[in-house]
């Protein structure tokens, strides 16, 4: 992965650090954050000892603890990078270390629960401002981490009404400087927009994968070898953390309900045009749908390498 | 892309080979054909003056015309690389021209529907061995073929009952030379395997970014921006050609809408676990999904690199 980020800070944005969390996504911005001098002190806290053993043979923070009081202790930003479900459990835990001023965020893919779970917790003088970085791999936990991660990826921030712009704009400037294109909205909005452009997709491809495993006229060994035909693109996804994303579904219940079923009326209607022999449909759904990966990848937001690029090196 | 082909051949396999139809699969196998010489003379035939325009330029085959009679004269072996309805009306054309001994091939993803087109057409003495090289990217036409498409590739035959051992036998070493393994079926399993590992992922992918784009809560400017969710993914396919995509789908259409029957059984499984917040179910689905992925990955079929080794470059 090239490097591209900038040359540390002379002066670290916040003082003290904490990341709750440390897998892909936490690990990745203790790696970003130490190398760019985000933060003078860097903490992670997690509740996996050998995730914190990991931590610290691989240097990735000045401190590293499974105690969730004590790390937070202090600290002017918090980061909760733990799935979505555990983000009230863990509000709960540090309530009591906050100090005043403190800026507590997270980085999880739904935004509307994060607030109902978290914001209850936070003290007066505690400012929430949730995030949620739209980049990642299939891979997980703290050695999956890489510093560019975030780099020209949108994150999307939803403060709840009546955030201090200060808070906000001291997030907005962390993620910056980590190379991400940082956007506000609603988190009613953002889980709307997620639903489609991530939820959804991560579904269908859980699904796909698995209603192939489980076919009894093809093996799963004919599905394997003959997977170049297009199959192997949604395996990707569907190698993605199962806990991560069983509580994005659990969360966005509503939203991916209803793409969902805008998704099962068009599939609908093309089965229908199958069926009925309608070549002209067919045709012209398939010829819009290129516009929308030209627009990606004008956008930046995707390779224009055939293939994603894949290494076909050792295949 | 690496070259991994091996040293031209000694002795050509065929003396006169025809390529009808020169996308981005007849390109390829004229671009890996002459590499290996696998052909005395190479022939390209497109009923496209431009494409022809194009082949001379690039120097692809030997001879290229528009004249499909003409092209398929004394050729022993001929392949059509045209979208899968067009292959009867390719047979009709050629069918006085067929010298005997000669072998025709073709690349279709459909097998069932091809034979069924084409053999009509064969003079007795011409064997008919259908293939399908289950490769290729999201691009067409002649520039984007290229030599190593089909290496470490598998490429499915289904002769017909009542074929040549003979013929099959040459037809495999015409692959094998360029790097595939070759598989023999039945045509009605492999539209059957195909359904499942291609046809309808490119439906389910053409379909999402369908309603992605229609949806009037979220902007299509939206979509674009926060691809990397995983959307982007579904994109690739989703800029395959229309004219064949279309084709394949008029083509398999029992086995399509078979396979799109479970897949919808399932969806309806997964959205009532989430509407009911059984988040067991989810998670035991998504566990299982990711052992396809590293069966995958370890028969050689795609990369183990992050994001697929995406290049980050210029993003």
């Amino acid at each position: 992965m090239p490097e591209r980020l900038g040359p540390p800070l002379e002066t670290p944005l916040f003082e003290r650090v904490a990341l709750i969390g440390l897998g892909l996504i936490g690990s990745s911005i203790a790696r970003a954050a130490r190398h760019l001098n985000l933060a003078r002190t860097l903490v992670a806290i997690d509740q996996d000892e050998a995730v914190i053993g990991r931590v610290k043979e691989l240097k990735l923070t000045d401190e590293a603890t499974t105690d969730f009081a004590a790390g937070a202790e202090g600290a002017d930003l918090i980061i909760l990078c733990v799935p979505v479900g555990a983000c009230g459990a863990v509000a709960e835990a540090i309530k009591g270390s906050l100090k005043p001023g403190c800026i507590v965020s997270d980085v999880g893919s739904v935004k509307g629960s994060v607030i109902a779970q978290v914001q209850p917790h936070l003290p007066p003088g505690v400012s929430f401002v949730p995030a949620h970085p739209v980049a990642g791999t299939e891979y997980s936990g703290p050695d999956a981490g890489f510093s560019t991660l975030f780099f020209n990826r949108w994150c999307i921030l939803t403060p709840p009404e009546g955030t201090e712009d200060a808070a906000i704009d001291r997030v907005r400037d962390f993620w910056s400087a980590m190379g991400s294109n940082v956007e506000v909205m609603t988190a009613q909005h953002h889980d709307l927009v997620l639903a489609i452009t991530s939820h959804v997709p991560h579904l269908i491809a859980y699904n796909i994968v698995g209603t192939a495993a489980d076919l009894e006229t093809v093996t799963q060994s004919e599905v394997i070898k003959f997977s170049a035909g297009g199959f192997r693109d949604f395996t990707r996804i569907a190698a993605s953390d199962p806990t991560m994303w069983r509580d994005v579904f659990l969360h966005n219940k509503e939203a991916v309900l209803e793409m969902l079923g805008r998704l099962n009326e068009d599939i609908a209607l093309l089965a229908r045009a199958i069926r009925w022999g309608e070549g002209d449909k067919l045709f012209e759904l398939f010829t819009r749908t290129r516009a929308i990966r030209r627009g990606i990848i004008s956008e930046g937001q995707e390779t224009p390498e055939p293939d994603f690029g894949r290494r076909r090196d050792g295949q």
